[in-house]
Formats: C-alpha cells, structure tokens, sequence
C-alpha cells in the first residue's frame, strides 16, 4: 500500500515554519508497512492543491493532507477535497455546536467563520479525536473505478497526531486488508557503539530474520543513546505485546544495565523516578557542562523537589588541591555540592585543568551517595557543545547505574 | 522567475532527518523575489526523481535538488540529472585530484568510490564552493526551446548554504534578467508586542511602500524577539546597503533601546560582548530558570571568561525575609552571586513565594552593578517552560539596558 503525504501553506514554502509534520507521519507509515514515496509542500492555493492531491491519488492508494483546515479565508483544504470527490460541502451540526461550546468554555466570543470549519464534503466522515476546532476528515474518491482515499488533518503537530494514532493509521491498515497489528517498542541503550551493540545482538537479529514474527532496527541517536526498535506483527494487539514482551526481556539479557529505558522515556526521566521512587534528592556540580544538567533535570523537575539545584563554575567546589586526581576532585565537587545545598546525593563533572596534560575530551564525572563515593574518567567525542551534553549523559548513568544496584 | 526544490533521500520520507534544507532555501528565495510554488521530497530512486525533477522543469524555470551528491551508490542526483539533460557522464580531473588531496590531508585512504563525485554530466559547471568532496552543479536544461536550469547542491546543510549563498542564488538572479542586487538586514528588538512595534513604524511603512526603495518586514520570533527585516533592491552592492543604513538609521530613531541587535547577533551574544569591552565579568542567580541562563551563555563563554558562574535552585541566595518585597529579594540574590562569586556584576531571577499571591507569570529580575542596583517585575505568558525561557532574556535585557548606559 501507498500513501503520499501533502503538507499545505505558503508559510511551509517561505521557510517560515519547518514541516516536521511529514518528516513524523513518514516514520509512522513505515512502521506500520507502507509505503511513502512523495511528500510534497504546496502552498495555500486552489488549483495547485488541486493538481498536487490528484496526481498524488494517481499514483498512490492515500493521501495525508496536513494543514489548511482553519477557520481562514486561506484555508480551503475542505474545499480542495470536495471539488476532487466532486460532491457539495455540508454543514455539520453537531461539529458546529462543539466548536461553539470551546469558545464558550474559553470565555471568549466566536468570529462566525469559525464554522467553516464545521463544514464537511458530502460522503466523508469526520475523525472522532478533535483535539481543537479543526475536525479532521477521511475522504473517499473514486479514482478510475478504485476506491482511494484522502484523509485531512491539521498542521497543528499535536492535533495531527492525535488523529493520525487515534484513527488514521488504523484506517490505513484496515483499508490494506491488513488484518494483523503493529506494536513495536524502544529499547534506550546508553553505553554501546553502534557496531557493538549490534555485535552483540548479531546471533539473535539473524534467528529473528528467520523466524520472521518480530523485527529489530538500531538507531543512533546522538546524545540519546541508541535505540534498538522492536516491532512484532501479530492477530491481535495482546499477540504483538506478548512477542514484543518476549523479545524484550531477551534483549535485556544480553544488553543488561546498557538499558535505561524504553519509548519515550529519557535519561533523565529515568534518574528522576528513581530518585523520587527512593525519596532521594539530589545536586550537581556543573563545572564543565555549563548548565546544560541543571536545564535538563529542572525542565522535568520545575518545583525542583527531586533535583534541589546546583552550581555552576569553579566556585564553590573544592580547593584547588593540585596533589589530587581528576577524579579525586571530581568526588570532592559533588560532595561539596551534596553537603552545600543539603542533598542526599551530589554529582560533578569536571574537565581536566588547563595546565595537566590529558587525551583530547577528557572528563571526570562523579557520584556522592549517602553511603559510597564512585568517579570515572571518559573520553569523550566531538566539538565542545557535543562532549559537554554527552558528559551530563554520562553522570546520570552513573549515577542510575548506582541507583539500580540498591 | 519560478524556482522549485526536490530534496532527496529516503531517509527524509522515512522521518529519519527532517528536511530543513527546503524551508531554508525557500526563505532565501522569497527575499530575492524568486517563487518557490513547490517543494518536494523524493526517494533515492532513479525513476521517481527523474519525474520528480522533469515536472518540477516543465513548470518552473529553475530546480534546486539537494542531497544525492556522495560517493555510494544510492547517491545518483548526477546520474539522473544527466539523463534528463541528454548527455554523458565526464570525470573531472581538477575535482578528482581536489578529493585526493581532502583524504591526503586528513590522512586517511581514500575509497575509489570517492572519485565518483567527480564525474560531471558534460555541459554542466561545478560550483566554486566546495566545503566537503561533493561538488555542487550548475546543470542548464532545454525544455521545449526553453533554457532552464537545474542545480545540484549537498544535502548536508553548511554546504549546501555555502554553495547557494556563494553561487546559485546570484546565478538565479542573473537568469532572471536582474540586473539589480537584494540586500537586507534583521534588526532584533525586545519589548514590543508585535502590534505595537508596527503601529511604532506604521507612517515609516506606508512612506516606504509608496518611494519603493526598501520594504519593511515584521517577524515575531517568540523569546528571539520581534525581528524588523529591511530589504533593499538597488543597482549596487554599495547602493543597496546605503539604502540599508538609512533605514537602519530611522528605525533605530523610532524603536531606540528596544533594538539590541542585527542579523545573526542574540541577546546572549550582544550582552557578553558588551561585558567583554568593558572587562567586566558577572555571576548569575537562577532560581526561577533552573539553568537556562547559565547553559545560553556559556555555549558562548565556553571557558567562562566572562561569566564566571551561577547557583540554581534556592540554596546560596540570600536568607529568606518574608519582610522583604519580590525585587529586593532579587537584588540581594543577585549581590550575593556576585559576591559568592567574585564578579562585578550579578543578576538574578526569581519566582514568587509559593504562599504570596501575584498575577501568573510574575518574575522578578534584578540586576546589580559595581555603583547600582535595579529590580524589575514582570508578567511573562505561557507555559513554564516559556516564561523561563522569556525570564532569561528579560533578565539580560535589562543587563544590556543599564550597561549601554554608560
């Protein structure tokens, strides 16, 4: 099965906005077996989206429009659509009472083209998941005797994918005849190389390959580690879970405490509900990485109950006692900064001082416990920006590596 | 002059890399007058991008294709381009011996397939610009009597910026039969509702619309600003950025200190080098910003040569004194950064007590120089999130206000 995506606005083409809309729905078709061979901006005129969506028709079985279904003279996605299944718009009453009732709820008054946007082509169906005054459609067309189909969303991200979860994605599997289910989940590693990490799976992906009911891809990512993707197709969702489950708990067997997470669970997420699970606070010493921990944490700690604060520079941490290692500093920062702000726990990362010598990337991070104190010394990759957020990385898995233990 | 875009890579439609490279691109051709009506994104496959970029031709008079150019052989943007253009593939001495002495220099073997990057479909130049091993391309094309011209440019996105600031957005204009230059400046301002800093300009505007000279261009770019883009078209380069300074010049009489910067300057990037002409160093307070500051400025500080530190989070600032008001507590957060940490300036910004009733989003900053100290209070909008991103610039635009002072 094909599908093209159609990301409608001028603004799109003015470079005004960046259209990560197709760039996420691509990612989904994929993992769900579709093929998307096109995705193309267009901006907010008749006739080129006229043209863009019907050769898109031509030459697939779906197209995902996404924008221009506003309340605005300039957005005429509904329109579009409507000459193209070659039936009349019809005013949606219960669509237009909802979207009435959000202004009500908001206090606010309602311009009264805000039902445009309660008007719908004949023939089509609205998507239940109405996150904001735009509905979403899926539109049938005949297209040389085959049935096809367009489905509308708007540009909004959160609302696109809402839609696209809640009812799009389905449909489109539904409408390949697929009868079976998609599940697939995120292993977070941290720790690995690529080809390491797949070494190490090598044996398994080539039994998997065989026996043909789950899938494993390897994604670097950067500063989030890399991600082992399982996917299992299966009749039903409890199936798919169930291989997906099996599949997991062999993966985490060979990769053990590289893992710290799954989906959309981050580094520091992970830290922060183990902490909060154990009633432990803690505080950092960021002499080398600037802020960047502290930025991190707080944006998922905003009252900073867990992460009680830290300081940021060579204030504040120990003497400067020449005679100590890297790593005997890197203790006595966190443990300065543990004591001075009244945690239960402190970490540090520190670079090397400008007059020792050491290897390119250098960096001692740290972790006080109530009970024990553990330092390591890495060598980190890339331009300064890149190794300091690989660094504040590297502490937390210190320190989660720690948690984990007791 | 029509111009579209055909950005290609499978890993673009499969979501793995957004495709930035379209909407930047747009925006350059938007300021030099060219219409961009399509942007598309295509596989790495022969037959699709060969189609891709014929249509783009027969409708437009000028294609952009960005990415294909490497050395494996999924890369074929030449291949196919010269298909399109009838002729045949000749390797390129100068280019081929260019790419052996890259890989001399980084001391590392060069693989054959690297050479591929040097075959050039006949007819066609190479862009002077050449930052990586991949040479872009100045491809001319007959469509039905017509010459038209297709570009091949990297997808790897500062040489793709190089070769079409350097090369192809001049040649576009030329083909255009331009004789004229476009220049233009972005002037940054802070403190102005989008609304009233266009009501500030609104005589200004209308009086350049009717001379046509210059055109004035208002861009709300949340915590960067309000930015003021004026373009100039003239007969000269120096003709063009006198027009500029003029109107530079007038703007900056109307909008006074809310203006602190141009083009590519920040408010980080304005504050510090105003810090660093008058040797001054400063420390930061961040409780209400958990980092946020901290992590800006030192992205640009790196070695904290100015800003020598902070504390985040509660701990450090001055004893809590419920007798005092929201900005004196600011000021003695602020003085007690700066002297913790030994700087000549402090600043800081805080949050309300939890028990003290005060409008959202109140903030309260303070700054405090060598010979005086000042607080502000302020309602931000938004989420968290936002309001400290908004409290970081309000902070060090009220830093940048009392140093242009004197």
């Amino acid at each position: 099965m094909r599908c093209e995506v159609v990301a409608v606005g001028t603004e799109l083409l003015l470079g005004q906005i960046v259209d990560t809309n197709s760039s996420w729905i691509g990612e989904k078709l994929a993992l769900i077996g579709v093929d998307c061979l096109f995705q193309v901006k267009v901006g907010d005129n008749f006739g080129r989206m006229e043209f863009t969506i019907r050769q898109a028709l031509e030459r697939s079985d779906a197209v995902i429009c996404c924008g221009g279904l506003g309340p605005t003279q300039d957005d005429i996605t509904r329109d579009v659509i409507a000459k193209i299944m070659g039936v009349e718009m019809k005013r949606d009453d219960a669509i237009a009472q909802h979207i009435r009732d959000i202004f009500e709820k908001r206090g606010r008054p309602m311009p009264e083209n805000n039902l445009r946007q309660a008007d719908v082509p004949e023939g089509a169906t609205t998507i239940a998941q109405m996150p904001g005054t735009a509905p979403g459609l899926v539109c049938p067309v005949l297209v040389d005797g085959v049935e096809k189909v367009v489905y509308a969303v708007p540009g909004v991200p959160h609302e696109m994918r809402e839609m696209m979860e809640g009812t799009v994605l389905d449909d489109l599997r539904r409408r390949s005849g697929e009868t079976s289910v998609i599940h697939s989940r995120v292993i977070r590693t941290w720790g690995y190389g690529e080809s390491a990490l797949a070494e190490t799976l090598a044996d398994h992906v080539d039994a998997l390959d065989e026996s043909g009911h789950a899938t494993i891809a390897f994604q670097a990512s950067g500063i989030e580690g890399i991600k082992v993707r399982v996917t299992a197709k299966a009749e039903s969702h409890d199936a798919a879970e169930k291989i997906i489950a099996a599949e997991e708990a062999l993966i985490r067997e060979k990769l053990g405490d590289h893992i710290f997470g799954v989906d959309a669970q981050t580094m520091e997420s992970v830290v922060l509900d183990m902490l909060r699970e154990r009633d432990l606070t803690f505080a950092a010493a960021e002499n080398l990485t600037g802020g960047i921990l502290s930025t991190r944490i707080t944006a998922l700690d905003p009252a900073m109950e867990v992460f009680k604060g830290a300081t940021i520079g060579p204030h504040g941490t120990a003497p400067d006692d020449s005679a100590m290692t890297g790593e005997d500093r890197a203790v006595a920062a966190a443990m300065h900064a543990r004591e001075a702000i009244g945690t239960d726990i402190g970490v540090a990362v520190l670079a090397p001082p400008a007059d020792e010598e050491h290897p390119p990337g250098t960096v001692f991070a740290a972790v006080v416990l109530p009970d024990r104190a553990e330092a390591r010394t890495v060598a980190l990759p890339g331009v300064l920006s890149r190794m300091r957020s690989y660094a504040v990385i590297t502490v937390l898995d210190l320190l989660r590596k720690r948690l984990s233990e007791g």
